[in-house]
């Protein structure tokens, strides 16, 4: 057991909870926008919310369906949706992913894999390249939202 | 051994690379933006890339140093510097942050602890939670350096 302590920095069930965590907080950005600026709104020529909220959604369960499943599925759905459907859509992934976590074996996260066929790495690497990337690009939704005036969500906040 | 691997979804080692891949690259983009426009230019109000590099280096050596030490310095510099200084108290940090981490006992990262005096939670959390913030306030940068009309540095590239 000193051994097995001395190997971890971190447990699965906790990077679940992290990931969660910062969902929450992601799903309330979306919550923010108004409906009508979710596609549209843009600072710097970069890509709207809606766009990047769907990248997300795109990359979130088929990297761990893909992780469990050995089946890897990228189809980044780039349709304008309402911000209701947005929300079931992010609700569903939400189940997504703790069903497929549930099923990722232990000793996968420091095995290799080729994520989408063409991202080779440390599976724990994968996961984590998934979470950075929705930090990323909510960062960017929070100059969005102060650019339209919205005082957005605290970023400690992850209830 | 089997109980080892099924308790960890990551090694102490790996998450410092992985840190430190994320520092390489948010030093491009401190060298990315002009010398007069690192502490003037923002967007929708919020604070300029220079004051938000200020705060990774207040957050990340210090996070460390208190995880080891037990002593809790929260001292934020706000005071604008020469794009070069920046640099150079970003590679300082670099090696401080090295030094730092392989002091930490492995059986810590697991611990509660009270960062700062005053945000409590698992040494791991707290980590995360510098890391975290480092990528996010970053995201900011990418949409400033984007409203300046630069390219931004690759999210993707590590090196």
């Amino acid at each position: 057991m000193a051994q097995n302590s001395a190997m971890s920095f971190i447990q699965p069930e906790a990077v679940l909870s992290h990931w969660q965590g910062h969902r929450r907080l992601t799903r309330r950005l979306i919550e923010a926008f108004p409906d009508d600026q979710l596609y549209t709104f843009s600072v710097g020529g970069m890509r709207p919310f809606g766009l990047l909220a769907q990248e997300m959604l795109a990359m979130t369960v088929p990297m761990v369906k893909g992780i469990v499943t050995g089946e890897w599925d990228y189809d980044e759905d780039k349709t304008p949706r309402p911000k209701q459907d947005m929300l079931r859509l992010w609700d569903e992934a939400t189940e997504q992913l703790n069903t497929y976590w549930a099923k990722i074996r232990p000793e996968q996260f420091a095995q290799q894999a080729v994520a989408f066929g063409q991202y080779p790495g440390a599976v724990h690497d994968l996961i984590l390249y998934v979470i950075d990337n929705e930090i990323h690009h909510r960062g960017q939704g929070y100059v969005y939202l102060r650019s339209l005036d919205i005082e957005p969500p605290p970023f400690p906040d992850r209830s």
